[in-house]
């Protein structure tokens, strides 16, 4: 839940980060609600859904980033007024740096992300509807499994909760490779292509939280250094899970329109159309 | 970092050219959207990443402005009530003024305002591929390489971390000019000639920001006044880079839409379409 001084640079770390995430969410956001028209309107579906979870982010870092500058205040010290490097911030008591908001965040965007990732592929209505009914309550079952482990100040606590919620994290892993494989099949070899990137960045990007999660076990000294890098970590994977994975819905979109309309890449891509 | 005190033509200079970028990115961002009907499909995915990086853009400039105005007081010294010239502006110890913005900006929008330049003229697939894959990689690292000489109070590693910010800057000006230039033989030639006014605007702009950035180097004596125009040359570059560019843009669009349709010149250009 934070930790009492931060220094300069600590203090502008995290601030910054903070704001570029927001920047980031809200850029996604409007972006991907204004390409609409780029795709075909069976894959709008899928953006908008994207949309909104970049949406969803923005409000929360808008509210982490608020939270953070109004609970951390310099201390005057005298000698800051010449040296800011010297200048020191402190927590001050009153609500706290709200880590809360993340949870909610995830607790709502997290299944959108998946949704948005299936929707995106145009499969049969009964094969899409199996693979959510599997992916959406593991995925919310992962974040409440987490959200206690998070809070808690001991290690002990913090390890069985991380552990009960990686059960349903290697769920998820299981139903997009093994599962949502044997559907593949009959989409375009570019389209197969972009869904392995998305797999492999919802990997690697959902890899960054337990790693954040873990830091102030590992790091036991605890300390400013760990509350950093945690923001530093939750912030820089969710910009990549959903800004970056929202963009690859996107390509995935163009291409899938592309295979699916000669008129459509007419249109959107040749630069010739008419020479016919 | 900010200086310590600014008198009144100073605090005014930069209150007012901050809020000028910012009416700036925020009216080129709204134009870009509302014009997007006035090119062809193809073209439309240029403006809107353009539109993207002015509204990224004026994110930041609303949280500079925001910044600034926060952390520069007026200092009340009896005279001052009558006099308004006399009256001096004091940094308080917050949070500090922020310069931090300025690169997370860059960071998010140079690899945009490149990605604008490269999908404009719509060139085919492999060729447009290969050329983003060297200026994103490439101008990430620029602004990347530039922040430590940015916050950096000493002149030494200033000139270290700008002269290896200047090497990816090159090798993008040597993209830009050599490579694809290669490209450009099946542009018509309005477009190539537009495309060379946007390269120039490109290095006259960007070649502002080494100068702001130098501006604590070569004026040693520091003080407000490097401050002062520390930010106006920033500010000022920004707006020719970004919503200049952006209109440029708009116009590369429009010619290369006329040329490619006559349909589009006859609804979009010509007065009299139905005098056949």
């Amino acid at each position: 839940m934070g930790v009492l001084e931060l220094d300069y640079s600590q203090y502008q770390t995290v601030y910054n980060v903070l704001s570029f995430a927001l920047a980031s969410m809200l850029a996604t956001f409007i972006f991907l609600l204004v390409v609409q028209g780029r795709v075909l309107p069976r894959y709008r579906q899928a953006l908008v859904v994207s949309a909104m979870v970049c949406l969803i982010a923005a409000y929360h870092y808008y509210r982490i980033f608020d939270s953070f500058r109004h609970n951390y205040v310099a201390i005057d010290e005298g000698a800051a007024a010449t040296a800011f490097n010297a200048i020191q911030y402190q927590l001050v008591n009153g609500e706290g740096f709200n880590e809360g908001y993340r949870y909610v965040d995830w607790l709502l965007t997290v299944p959108l992300l998946l949704f948005e990732t299936i929707a995106v592929l145009a499969l049969p209505r009964a094969i899409r509807k199996n693979l959510l009914m599997k992916l959406i309550p593991a995925s919310a079952l992962m974040i409440i499994l987490g959200y206690p482990g998070e809070i808690a100040v001991d290690a002990a606590p913090k390890a069985i909760w991380g552990a009960l919620s990686t059960i349903p994290f290697l769920y998820i892993l299981y139903v997009l490779w093994v599962e949502l494989s044997k559907s593949m099949n009959t989409q375009p070899e570019q389209v197969r292509k972009d869904l392995n990137g998305l797999r492999l960045l919802l990997l690697a990007t959902w890899g960054v939280y337990p790693i954040s999660y873990m830091i102030p076990m590992i790091w036991q000294d605890a300390g400013a250094d760990t509350f950093v890098w945690r923001q530093v970590g939750y912030s820089i994977a969710d910009v990549l899970a959903k800004c970056l994975f929202g963009l690859l819905i996107y390509k995935i979109a163009r291409e899938k329109s592309a295979n699916d309309s000669r008129e459509f890449v007419d249109q959107e891509i040749d630069a010739a159309p008419s020479s016919k």
